[in-house]
């Protein structure tokens, strides 16, 4: 099946709980996969206006993760620091590597880029900025709790 | 990891049986998710030359397929026939769904797109124009038979 993106329904909304939702303003996603009919893998045209980010800064312990740019000069925020990712770059976060990345739009231009992710089940999110670990159920939701393991209100 | 595609080492040959090997002259596969040392799933970055295609025609049974168009117009054959795709476009081939696909660059200029795949175990990939089918093995393999399951010489 093809699908021109223009007409894949743009969420603007994140899953976080309420207090970080205002952290991902400005953020565009795109599910190009699940448009297309894809189940093993989920792909993301990503939009990130000036000022934005991709999500809190997390690391996964069973899915991989890889993003490629497409427009704009994205921040990445690592472990390592700061590095800039212009058009036709890449990066990849390997399952279980426990450092955490982010894209930051620093730039005064928008960010445009495709993320990619598998599906593996029993996935936890840790976030080492936050108090926060986002652990998938067996029905596709996903439970967040503080790091002392209380639910968080949604 | 961050890693710029030029980086990237160039395949030009194809794991196909000698007989159908010149049909893909022409294609350069760079295998970027292996790069930044992902597992669970395949990004590469694939330059086709005019004349050159991305594959013989074929289906998954497990796996599924995502395709993003970055720079030039690429010819999509499948059962409906032939469709243009464009830079921004993008294509899915979910595991399973019996018609093949094939990118054919008619143009008279290079084509580069992404493709992803994942690693869904036990796979077998279907050829709908050609004798040949192809299994996943145990190891990482392929093995290829003619359609009566007699194995090709490679």
């Amino acid at each position: 099946m093809i699908i021109n993106p223009d007409n894949v329904p743009h969420r603007t909304t994140s899953v976080y709980p309420e207090v970080f939702k205002s952290r991902l303003m400005g953020r565009v996603k795109q599910a190009l996969g699940n448009a297309v009919g894809l189940n093993n893998f989920g792909v993301n045209l990503v939009t990130l206006a000036p000022g934005s980010c991709s999500a809190l800064r997390h690391w996964h312990l069973q899915q991989d993760e890889f993003i490629y740019i497409i427009q704009g000069e994205a921040t990445l925020v690592t472990n390592t620091g700061e590095q800039i990712l212009t058009p036709g770059m890449m990066a990849g976060f390997p399952a279980a590597e426990a450092d955490g990345h982010q894209l930051v739009n620093k730039s005064q231009a928008v960010v445009i880029y495709l993320e990619v992710g598998d599906r593996t089940p029993g996935e936890v999110v840790y976030y080492p900025d936050d108090d926060l670990i986002a652990k998938s159920s067996d029905d596709g939701r996903w439970i967040f709790t503080h790091r002392d393991g209380d639910l968080y209100e949604i």
